[in-house]
């Protein structure tokens, strides 16, 4: 585990300036369209041009990387459903048959499971890396989630998944797997936005109302705790707070950002690592665009920090990358309109360059 | 022209029973999610499971259809742009250069554009099929825009394009292109729903307020017109207020439904001519799905009426089937979902039937 090649990571990251502003408005104001119709897709356009160049090159390659733990804070009742579950979802990915993999096959993305720390075995296969740093985090109410030592490597293995595929890989999508990971989330989020713990818990996988009182006292103790101890740097926090496949979250947006690769972000989960990441490196944010508009209600907070508009509100919150996967085709669709539309002098249509005729 | 032959194709459509819906909703909890996680996708799922079986067959051929015509109306300066934007945009969809062009490659489906009546020459190509009714539509705020005759022509020209396009096609989007036919639309909206003109005017292409002034008086000068000659049903009162275009969408719109297929609708055009084929086959709107909250500001009372909610929200006011194509993969992933995941019992996974464990 090397501080070192993180350290060089985050310098690596810097902002989007492969094209001019201006020039791409003035570009998108030429298009063979009334200007500003086609909405948030063209600001998804400039965004996008700004990060790859205009004209954007195809994002038809399209990996969708699952992060999976466990969380030792699961044994506190903080969610629906039994800690077990982490593993035998991961099982069922590997089959083909969780939600993310039929959401995968409908955008045409490869699929990828990386196991950071799930507590039971995972066994090898085609979309499954094992990548375990240790079996689940530890109880956040009583403990560091992680060894600062344990958060690097974790970091690590995220930008260790991105980097291997860069090959073959022209856009990406972010998610999670891991029961008790809100609660994990909340706790970093209450911790990067310095807001109170109770406004920042929700039901998660569907805890009902004594559940989420539950869950905010755990997320209350687990902040107390953790600041008592000091935060010194968005490392620590994760180290603190977090879990091992927010670690990994945060290396992979990290790695992605460093070469430049747009990254379509998941719900709550993602969007906090999404949040630790743009502390360590700022520049990290320009390549980052909100999939949709998490059920959950501390997502809107952390998308706010961020800036970023989420592209989809379908009410879904699944994790496991869905949402991400979803909003892949809207990617291709703005990098595809600016790349391949004709401007109103070369279409010889009347009327154009942002000045309808009235 | 057949008034027997549309008159058949009404009496075809039949409400979507193709399964249960308590049988799906079950099934939808028993999947591996949360129960109700995966949100507004699950109701499209039931929708789709309604329409075509559970589980739903692939939605991957993908086809958009553009419907264009041109609008007598166009000279009362309703629009931002010239009447002959119609034809350059026509020539600009045959040469792969407009937005729906790029649109439809990033969503993998096929394009055709339909001439039902532009008023200028429209060269034949592979993605063109001219099936002109007449040079455009009469201005409605002096006559009808149409004869009855030539409203039923145009309306088998949309179911047409639909039924030759069957055997290859398990998804349908519509869109539709004509300089004036937002002030067409606005008109059959007030009349359809019997609200005040004003209500139902937008900017269109991008009208500054004294052009939106002058359409609202464009528009209520049409339905006082139409009101006092008398419509007696859905196609005298196309004939009356509507357009060539917004007819053969009525006719796709009735001819989709009669075969089961899903059909994703654009925006305020698309939607006025699917409530005007309601109300001629109400059964028709089982096969309906509004792709996207268009930014024009009457599209919101017709998608009420439909009982339709959108899929997307990005601002978007281009047309041209642009949001229709772009909702084809949440259609697909909402199908894919539900046919493709495992149950709680099938993977062993813990918790399962909608009852997690607390």
């Amino acid at each position: 585990v090397s501080s070192a090649e993180l350290d060089r990571l985050v310098a690596s990251i810097a902002p989007a300036c492969s094209a001019d502003a201006a020039a791409v408005r003035s570009h998108l104001d030429e298009l063979t369209k009334p200007p500003g119709s086609l909405g948030r897709l063209e600001d998804v356009a400039l965004r996008l041009a700004l990060l790859l160049g205009d004209p954007p090159p195809p994002l038809r390659r399209r990996q969708v990387i699952v992060f999976a733990a466990d969380h030792g804070v699961a044994r506190r009742g903080v969610s629906a459903y039994p800690q077990a579950v982490t593993v035998e979802m991961c099982r069922t990915i590997a089959a083909g048959g969780a939600a993310i993999c039929a959401i995968s096959r409908a955008v045409d993305a490869n699929l990828t499971l990386v196991d950071v720390g799930v507590a039971g075995p995972v066994a090898p296969g085609p979309a499954i890396v094992s990548r375990r740093v240790r079996d689940g985090s530890r109880d956040i109410t009583e403990t560091a989630a992680l060894t600062r030592e344990e958060a690097v490597q974790a970091i690590l293995v995220g930008a260790d998944a991105v980097r291997e595929r860069l090959p073959d890989t022209d856009v990406f999508a972010f998610g999670e797997l891991g029961i008790g990971n809100t609660t994990a989330a909340s706790a970093v989020t209450a911790a990067l936005l310095d807001v109170d713990p109770d406004g920042v818990v929700g039901p998660g996988t569907g805890l009902d109302d004594e559940g989420v009182e539950r869950k905010r006292r755990v997320v209350r103790n687990a902040v107390d705790r953790a600041v008592r101890t000091g935060i010194s740097d968005p490392i620590d926090l994760l180290a603190q707070l977090g879990g091992l496949e927010i670690a990994a979250l945060t290396g992979a947006i990290l790695a992605a950002a460093a070469a430049r690769r747009p990254v379509s972000l998941d719900g709550f989960i993602c969007t906090a690592a999404a949040l630790t990441a743009v502390r360590m490196a700022p520049a990290a944010r320009d390549a980052l665009f909100a999939a949709h508009r998490s059920a959950e209600p501390a997502h809107v907070a952390l998308l706010d920090a961020l800036g970023l508009e989420p592209l989809l509100d379908l009410d879904m919150r699944l994790g496991e990358g869905t949402g991400a996967a979803l909003a892949l085709p809207v990617l291709e669709a703005a990098s595809g309109f600016l790349r391949e539309m004709a401007t109103f002098t070369s279409a010889g249509v009347s009327g154009g360059a942002g000045r309808p005729q009235q």
